[in-house]
């Protein structure tokens, strides 16, 4: 975490921080003007420099802007998405559309292509964001201990030590599981369909966000389930009178959702909407698997319990992984099974049989030497910054009208342009700028959203990067003819949320 | 690997072996005696402990017998199994019956028990078979080098070096495969998973030997699949003549085997039956799944291809593991798919992402470095002599009239009772002795092979498993009521031959 840690050591970064926090909480509003640089210098006693490097850093990063010879002015605030929920569920579609998987094959060579500047994968690929040296060191010595690990198999449901560990962390998201009903799997990716096969079976409908997890569709459809959309909220998650109804009208095999810091949505559900869906899963014995990947990246200061917590009866499958927080690498992941524990580790064994006791046992004394949490806060304190930088870039740079989520967690946004602004051209506009973003047609198996994309933030927001933010709002601002500044008024911003 | 070293380093044991040479080609014939211990000392110039050191390790390892106040005698060979092949197919069986599903777990927890004397997991969990110290010290130093190794997401299809490496390696199997159709996967069974996914859907018919790889029955049964068992000679393999029909009649949509040192029989397909194998696929365009997990432990001078090596037009797809030959914890698997290489990139990054590039890099080094070769020329070694030393005590102590198989490779036996042996039964008497090993009723959906079972010849044969050995014996000949000894006479063995 050297980076954040040395930005923030600096006088005029501290100043920076000082004024955005100041126009955040509105003592700096919209549209007025800064004092000037002397005066400012002046006044907190630092020199002209230092006032210079501050409101430099606060234009890059979208909170004020400079006008010609008249001085700095506070941007207006980007407002937040506010769909229009799909009052009705959709037809399911059993498999997305062709030309959906091949575009999701375009995006995925271009995620991991080096030449591109990435605003596509979530993963940072920058070994600053993880404890990888401590981990690294933990490792050595458990090979200089216990060489025999290598030449021992990999037993399910896995390493006893990391399951005790888990079950202990899981109470800070409110959960009390027992380490007898977790499964350690291959990533959150190989939780979720364990979780889905193991409460499926094929022609099965599967109730989930839109928009949602773009890999979950492909998952589904190499599965055999249909996919059934589920209005969802960019504030306050799935529509729950939905639900219901599907619920009671026996349409739905399983519900599979996010409810904490969705991906790409950002939202959390509120504390009385995860109470009320643990219910309606309970009551209607229908499954409920919450993947719960960047719940513990929440923004707030105390983190909002995951749904499992209220389960009642076993009906939630809890997912998830230290993919997104510890060791991308190591794609360890894992999964309690509620009133399906034992069998899924019965298909886990059937399936891909374990998972590394060195990696296991590697996590396991990292998360017992108690460094996890201050990790964490650091993280997240950094996530939260690249997605407040992003979005005052979005603010600035992508033309009148486009509107963003404010993210809860985790560190993905996501963008709706005006009309005019067709995300799978500009996708193609993009990659030959070098540039790749997810364009929102793959997040629905209906291939709704045209108009959205998803920017993931978790990369160092360096020149590069900022460079890219404006060129994404150059592409989308000549595709629809709008110019770029602030997406929409105070008033429209108001008039669409109540509306 | 110093045990063996130590051993085959001391005279009496290079004597031992020498003898035991001797016994195999025939040169000491059944029942002949062996020179007193006297004359030996003075023939090979050796002390008197030497020779009895050297006549107390054969007599263990079940080649010779002394008879009081007579001597040593060459002990009788033991007859190989002759499977009577089952002419017509069985009725497809869509799942497994539950008691045997009952009776995996049974074996399942017996066999990760460390209190059971193991005769039934098929791994040493013992770090003298593996290079653990070599492959430690690549991780730890990949670890100093690379610390961002950990920080990077695993992506798919996996480690580029790794699959360079794992082409270069298949040409000693005869195959000539490109890197960039081969998927790396978590171990051999989710390179089946994925391979059986990719290649057929829920409902479809898959052909398998019988018996089988045992797990192979509830992933069939978890991926909604039916399982056609096809007669198996365990001397031959598949009845390709049987599977020729099943082909021309469509009863089959894919077909999984393992035609090189096959678990549990041992056999080797004798080449002009793979080469048949591969042209039958490839003229009826049925997609074969080759399970080559133990195709690199193959007891032979020369390695037999595998049927992959005589692929045409990508019907066969290849899928092996360095879980038995180089490191169990790692799980590091592959698969080349054919004309499904594409779809099974896809699918494995829909189904559990990618595999750890961490564990990946350190196999690929060690590939590269070369001893990858030594290594194996010493495992082969190590499991031919077990086999044969289990085979003895076979031969020593279980019931009059019972037959077993002589692997061509890999590490496990299949042992046929008389009748009157319940394998079950057995199985259930023994895990009051605290000792594992695997009923045959296991390894067919149809619940055959009660009088069957498989002993897995991994371990160090100790004390401690020559005991449990004598015990399976004992409780064998109690149920029978037949004495312990020679499985069948010579004369028996030559008819059940040729019958």
């Amino acid at each position: 975490m050297t980076d954040t840690a040395d930005l923030s050591d600096t006088r005029y970064n501290q100043l920076a921080e000082q004024l955005a926090d100041a126009i955040r909480r509105g003592t700096l509003a919209p549209g007025s003007r800064l004092p000037s640089v002397r005066r400012s210098a002046q006044t907190w006693s630092v020199s002209i420099n230092t006032v210079v490097a501050a409101y430099r850093r606060l234009e890059d990063r979208g909170f004020i802007e400079a006008r010609p010879q008249s001085g700095f002015y506070v941007r207006a605030a980007l407002p937040a998405l506010n769909h229009q929920p799909h009052e009705q569920p959709q037809t399911p579609a059993a498999e997305p559309a062709d030309e959906v998987l091949d575009l999701i094959d375009k995006v995925f060579a271009s995620q991991i292509d080096p030449t591109y500047t990435n605003l596509s994968l979530a993963c940072p690929q920058s070994n600053d964001f993880y404890p990888t040296g401590k981990l690294g060191r933990i490792m050595s010595s458990l090979l200089r201990r216990q060489p025999n690990l290598i030449g021992q198999y990999a037993l399910p449901p896995g390493s006893p030590v990391l399951r005790q560990q888990i079950a202990r962390r899981a109470l800070t998201l409110g959960m009390i599981l027992e380490p007898a009903d977790i499964t350690i799997t291959h990533g959150c990716m190989e939780a979720l369909q364990l979780a889905l096969r193991v409460t499926t079976k094929p022609g099965d409908s599967v109730g989930l966000e839109t928009p949602t997890y773009f890999y979950l569709l492909p998952m589904l459809a190499s599965l055999g389930l249909k996919a059934v959309e589920i209005p969802t909220d960019p504030q306050t998650g799935l529509s729950l009178d939905v639900l219901e109804m599907l619920l009671a009208e026996k349409r739905l095999n399983a519900v599979i959702a996010m409810p904490t810091a969705q991906n790409p949505l950002g939202f959390t559900m509120p504390l009385a909407a995860k109470k009320r869906l643990a219910r309606l899963m309970n009551d209607h014995q229908v499954p409920l698997i919450e993947d719960g990947l960047y719940a513990e990246i929440q923004f707030g200061a105390t983190l909002s319990p995951a749904v499992k917590s209220f389960d009642r009866y076993g009906w939630i499958l809890f997912c998830t992984s230290f993919t997104k927080t510890l060791a991308p690498d190591f794609r360890i992941g894992w999964v309690e099974g509620g009133r399906f524990a034992d069998k899924l580790h019965k298909l886990k064994a059937v399936s891909s049989m374990a998972e590394s006791a060195l990696l296991s046992q590697t996590l396991a004394v990292f998360l017992e030497s108690g460094g996890y949490d201050h990790h964490l806060r650091a993280l997240r304190k950094r996530y939260a910054s690249q997605v407040e930088q992003a979005r005052a870039l979005i603010a600035r740079h992508f033309p009148q009208g486009t509107r963003a989520t404010q993210p809860a967690g985790g560190f993905v946004i996501w963008v709706d342009f005006p009309p005019g602004v067709d995300c799978v051209t500009l996708f193609h506009q993009l990659l030959k700028d070098k540039i790749c973003m997810t364009p929102g047609q793959l997040y629905s198996p209906s291939g709704r959203y045209s108009n959205g994309l998803r920017l993931s933030c978790c990369y160092v927001f360096d020149t590069r990067y900022i460079s890219a933010m404006i060129r994404i709002g150059q592409r989308a601002c000549e595709m629809c003819g709008l110019p770029p500044g602030l997406a929409e008024t105070q008033e429209q911003a108001e008039e669409s949320r109540t509306s």
